[in-house]
């Protein structure tokens, strides 16, 4: 995934896809043991009587992971102040032991924030897909991104 | 939080309250090292930089305690059999170490499912708050939840 460093550096349109990822069975286990302990994403038996039939990850894991996927692509040099929040989470099919995910990454919009000029809004669309392309998870969020030239940016994470 | 078995029992309107959960500097880098390794999770200087001026856990980690809280608060018991995805989240102050959370849970709607009868869809708005009572995070989501006498419901967790 190419880095990325200021607001500057991105437009509308731009797509980004970031390297694989395998999430292991003692990974969804224990995501979910501490955050979201539903049988069925603990216990093979319960999970296989359940609607996605048989082990799955926490959304709440799979978005975790996403985040991690972005700042590891091109967030970890880009000078992101944070995000106010998640416009949309959509959990399409669920996370399975063993799965290679990616990231595909699209700039849906680009804006300067109007109440701190020298901070740029931008809009990703995020999609996690797991090796045979199939979408898991897709969610659009703005981050805030500081744009080149100011000094304040980018220090914070 | 009253304990919730089924989709008969939820009404629109009906409100919940979590016993609190206190967040600890520990947990906050813990989990930021996992999945949102940027300075202002990790890093005292680096965060007092940041445009939240001191440490902050990162929004997925208070996402996922909330996923718990919800778990531990009323839907442990719950026939839930998971959910399409999250409508909004907003983050809307920081978490900080040592914060006690607890959650204002309303059911905002309630209705049966078109696609599958025997599943209701129940929209939650939870709100995590700290000790003083300020929102740190609200999210809007809606979840599947078995009816009452549907066999296959709540063995999926």
């Amino acid at each position: 995934m190419a880095q990325v460093e200021w607001f500057d550096d991105l437009t509308i349109g731009m797509r980004f896809r970031s390297p694989e990822v395998q999430v292991t069975e003692a990974d969804i286990k224990r995501f979910a043991a501490e955050f979201d302990p539903q049988p069925m994403h603990l216990d093979e038996e319960a999970a296989k009587k359940s609607l996605l039939k048989g082990l799955s990850g926490s959304g709440w894991h799979l978005c975790s992971i996403m985040m991690r996927m972005m700042v590891d692509g091109f967030m970890g040099r880009a000078a992101s102040l944070g995000s106010p929040g998640v416009n949309e989470v959509r959990w399409l099919a669920p996370l399975r032991p063993g799965d290679d995910l990616l990231l595909d990454v699209e700039v849906m919009e680009a804006r300067i924030s109007r109440s701190r000029p020298e901070t740029g809004i931008v809009t990703f669309k995020t999609t996690a897909r797991n090796a045979t392309g199939q979408a898991l998870c897709e969610m659009v969020s703005p981050i805030m991104v500081g744009r080149r030239g100011d000094a304040g940016a980018g220090q914070g994470g």
